[in-house]
């Protein structure tokens, strides 16, 4: 392919990427130049990709799980020849507004697949893009689908729990065509891994269903004999090539100097010496950057042979393939819960808001059957977000469109993101509202890099009842509402329901949570001819007169606020009953909107089963609030309910005491 | 010790648990049931415990760690004779007050170790209780600390993430004490874990450095042989125990309909039949009763033996012991941080926060040098924590005061809440705070059960500055002060740092989260004679004349709000700067507290690197906020603070266009 050293070829990487953290004084050069060698194989031999066409559907993906080793990516960029990616942005490594971040953002450098940094994120999200792959290969067949994802992955990613929920399910759905290179340079921050961890990885990954082998990462003929193997597996593989961190640089190499700061003037002059790189900063030799721009575009004959195999896959089912990696909704979807919420309004559905899930999924299963994936982790007859008609995925039955994530909140969540990435599906998840605990990494880097994904959260206060304090969140509406660019749904009754379903549906830039009960509720709303949850909140109940007071709610308490509403206006006292569906959206509306929701009238009253931050940017800080101060309890739910005094009783006093 | 027949007595437990269950109408019999057996062989053959005095310190622990099956533990304290578990109790399960809720709550019932339900946190947990005894036996000797730490824990205790940080933190530091009895019953909600998970789980404690053996937990003997082995092994111990969920339930023994419902009183009497036990609900026999019995009180001898060896230990050693399994904090703590701050005042600090609390530390750590246990998840260096004395932890140097627990938050606080939960240490652990995330289910038991551990979190916000949007925590201050019982502190100075250093310390009842800075902060504090931050805010500079203005700030914001009141009052605009160390506190102090902190100027401003939730609370839905409204991004921090607008130019302009 070329007649360039490829030793020259990794040094590229080593210099450019020594080059960008001294600049920066800033970074981390360790992995770059450990890893290159490594990176050189893959991208040069292995990875197929055209870099003119970043996002070809079927381009094998490349995720650089250990995020810090941002420069390594970013080399790798310029030197295959990323239009965007020019010499003058490696300059401008971690400064504001380049392309060149600290760690990798897929939402702002393109031919970046996903958002790492934190770790454990990248090799858990790779699990749903080669998951996604595999579905979307058994659909569309292989002439279309048959790419394979590769993972760098360091100490720390292995270190992270949900790697091994990771591990676990790709193990267990022999996910053949994922291959993870561990960067097994047994250095941490802290310094040698050795002081803190002693687990043999090989035999670890093996345990979870995976080929495992250890090779030298430093000798590239071993890491292609390697990859060629692994091509060859049944089961996903790891690599653990072992290199050194910092390799090249003469005093630091194999330290933990060398892996979170610049290698200072004299270290890096030494170590360009010792690899026999120009002390120009920033140069490459042109032989070798010719080398390297034939590897990125050593992908567009096969892109090519791509684009002429889905020209004849016959224009109903390219349209498909293209509108689902769009994801753009199928029309049909909007006609469906058109006509479910009609049906709604013809019987009502008296049940928890979990279950009008249930029946809205109905609807947009049959509407979108293909794309709509949903999963929970271990709690599906709870979570009910299985719809009838969807089979289990399993390896032999990769047509499901339901997936068994265990109990793994997390990797579930993580998988999800890889799933959107990918492209192709519309990708939810269940779990208890309360275990958004152990999936929120994930779900924040969704909010960050946008990804459409919908988390179906139940039993989502102490309405859940006997099971406690340790399942009863309280704090986790306020938790979720508060990172930026997360969407979080308590729907009231099955209108709302259906309605919530379809925003976060159409919501393909940011994550929504649809948070639901357990417990019964009656259907409050009588019209649906519009979607005002798309606003945040509405006047649901107006008042029969000049209203004296508000009562805010959510979810499962917007019943209590209709039934206090109701006891007022017999008590002379007209009142207003404004839906929340979501108290961020509410507050993102146009000054003007909101206002207009929120009202004027003397006496504000919120009620959430759950604690009050945020509620006094709408109650104000005087306004009345009926919910949550402290933990919940164990007991039957109507007792909690009285216990913790979050019923009309409490709505009409706290109203009485503001009036009189 | 008995001659009454060890399977009547695990049938004992059987029959509590499915009436219990059945009279409640809520709750989990399969396991139960499935593991009386292993129950049986620890309590009455293994477990040094004393049921008349639950707290002995020198007692072995056992950790539920599926805490859903909550009926064994109850069951167990009901049989073993534990004052509090009357028979009165197991008939009130899951009821509003009583002693047997849903899931076991170390904080309300006797005789229960930690807090147990969220899966994974049992095991991980129990990581802590027996890393603390291994450090406390190397420094009080084996003749007053030595004991085990069982755990029996589920499928989903390790399919959950956090799992494997802690199993590999316990093989590779050895506890050899810690023996868990995997209740292998091959069955989860969703049906066969075989739809989840093919993980060998024997291989895989293998991988992390642990002894693991597979049984047949239904058989006694084969139990008693497996724990005799795993207490002479040398390295801690899975023993993965095949049973059958539901066991003795003739139809639904072995499947999932008997993992989380009562049994219906069909099925249950014809189990009882099955097992040959009585009709009668909530009967053992008398035979059974005295047999249990007799294993509660089994180990009241050595309890008595122990308390001869501490009566001979020394008076000085004695009460020092006693202290520390107290949490009572030695009167040098007090004296040293005064003398710290009297310090600083004559030499100001003007450092980042994470360096003056490393100061605080080394004052701290000189008090209680042998309780004070540090450790950090691979960012010591950048955390700050260790003090210099301090050496590290491990398996041959079982004194060091320093952990580091790698890459894994989340397993390092469920071992802080062991550590704490085992008694003789104040236990901090650090990394970044926006990994926080990582830990939070973790963080929440610690609330939830009022663990008095100290999270320190530095790079606090935007201000880390060039790693970007992934490190920089601007929901995260919002995030953990909605939690219940957490105590967020954000201090501004190096006063502020000790103060606050000394308040998380004296917190024994509930965990505390201390926000540092990476970037320097100057002194800004002159006066130090009280700790104004146990109001959770204060005054730090007065207007001159009277106030139009209040500036709340906290933590890096606080130097903001000092220059811009500077400017201000420069331009005849009498402004107050209150700082905010703890805005969850200064709302929790009574009402004429905080209104007297918070104040009647007309204008009201609030400064803080993150995003606004819960600021409304004292500045009013009309109060002007300057912080973030997004994600951060990638630069120097300078550059940040700029682009964000959070800067005293912005608040004095904020100000200015409310005061004309």
């Amino acid at each position: 392919m070329t007649q360039v050293d490829p030793t020259r070829m990794a040094n590229a990487i080593r210099g450019l990427s020594m080059d960008a953290v001294e600049k920066a004084k800033s970074g981390h050069p360790g992995l770059p130049m450990g890893a290159a060698d490594i990176a050189t194989v893959l991208f040069t031999q292995f990875l197929k990709f055209d870099t003119q066409a970043p996002a070809w559907p079927d381009r094998d993906r490349f995720v650089l799980s250990a995020g810090h080793g941002s420069m390594l990516l970013y080399s790798l960029l310029f030197l295959t020849g990323n239009p965007d990616m020019t010499l003058d942005q490696l300059k401008q490594f971690r400064q504001l507004g380049s392309l060149t971040p600290g760690h990798p953002e897929n939402f702002h450098t393109k031919g970046i697949e996903t958002t790492t940094g934190p770790l454990g994120q990248g090799i858990s999200t790779a699990v749903g893009m080669a998951l996604a792959e595999k579905m979307l290969a058994a659909e569309f067949g292989k002439k279309i689908v048959d790419h394979h994802t590769y993972v760098l992955a360091s100490d720390g990613d292995l270190m992270e729990g949900v790697s091994q929920e990771a591990i676990a399910m790709a193990g267990h759905w022999k996910l053949n065509k994922l291959i993870v290179l561990y960067d097994d340079n047994g250095i941490s921050i802290d310094g040698p891994t050795s002081i803190a961890d002693s687990v043999d990885q090989v035999k670890r990954f093996k345990s979870a269903g995976w080929a495992a082998e250890k090779i030298d990462g430093q000798d590239q003929a071993a890491i292609t004999a390697a990859i060629t193997r692994a091509k060859k597996s049944n089961k996903p593989t790891l690599i653990a090539c072992r290199t050194t961190i910092g390799y090249g640089a003469p005093h630091k190499a194999g330290t933990a100097k060398v892996h979170g700061e610049a290698l200072g003037a004299d270290e890096l002059k030494a170590a360009k010496e010792n690899l026999g790189i120009s002390l120009e900063p920033f140069s490459v030799p042109d032989d070798v950057l010719q080398a390297w721009r034939a590897a990125g575009s050593r992908g567009a004959a096969a892109r090519q042979e791509w684009e002429a195999r889905i020209g004849e896959l016959g224009s109903r089912k390219r349209a498909e393939f293209e509108r689902r990696v769009r994801h753009e909704r199928p029309a049909s979807l909007a006609k469906a819960l058109k006509a479910h919420k009609k049906g709604l309004l013809e019987n009502p559905l008296n049940v928890a808001t979990r279950k009008s899930s249930e029946a809205a999924i109905e609807a947009i299963a049959a509407a979108m059957p293909m794309e709509f994936l949903a999963g929970s982790a271990d709690l599906t007859g709870s979570n009910n977000n299985k719809a009838k008609s969807a089979t289990a995925f399993s390896a032999k039955t990769p047509k499901g469109r339901f997936v068994h994530y265990g109990i793994r909140e997390h990797g579930m969540c993580a998988a999800m993101n890889g799933i959107f990435l990918h492209g192709g599906f519309a990708p939810n998840g269940a779990t208890f509202l309360v275990f958004t605990d152990y999936a929120r990494p994930a779900m924040r880097i969704a909010a960050l890099m946008g990804a459409g994904v919908v988390y179906v959260m139940t039993h989502d206060s102490i309405g859940l009842g006997e099971d406690g304090p340790t399942h009863q969140p309280v704090e986790h509406l306020a938790a979720l509402r508060a990172i930026p660019n997360m969407r979080v749904f308590r729907p009231c009754d099955s209108i709302e329901v259906a309605e919530c379903w379809e925003l976060a549906l159409n919501r393909v830039d940011g994550p929504t949570v649809l948070a639901l009960t357990r417990q019964n509720l009656p259907q409050l709303r009588s019209s649906a001819n519009e979607n005002p949850c798309q606003h945040g909140a509405y006047e649901l109940v107006a008042a029969q007169g000049e209203a004296k007071a508000t009562l805010f709610a959510s979810g499962s308490e917007v019943e209590i606020a209709v039934a206090a509403q109701k006891q007022l206006a017999e008590r002379g006292i007209p009142t207003r009953v404004v839906s929340v569906p979501s108290l961020e959206l509410l507050l993102a509306q146009p000054e003007a909107k909101r206002a207009a929701i929120i009202g004027k009238t003397p006496v504000k009253v919120a009620i959430e089963a759950a604690v009050r931050w945020g509620w006094d940017a709408v109650i104000g800080q005087d306004g009345e609030f009926i919910g949550m101060h402290s933990f919940g309890a164990s007991a039957p739910a109507k007792d909690l309910y009285k216990h913790f005094g979050i019923t009309a009783e409490a709505a009409v006093n706290a109203v009485l005491k503001r009036v009189s």
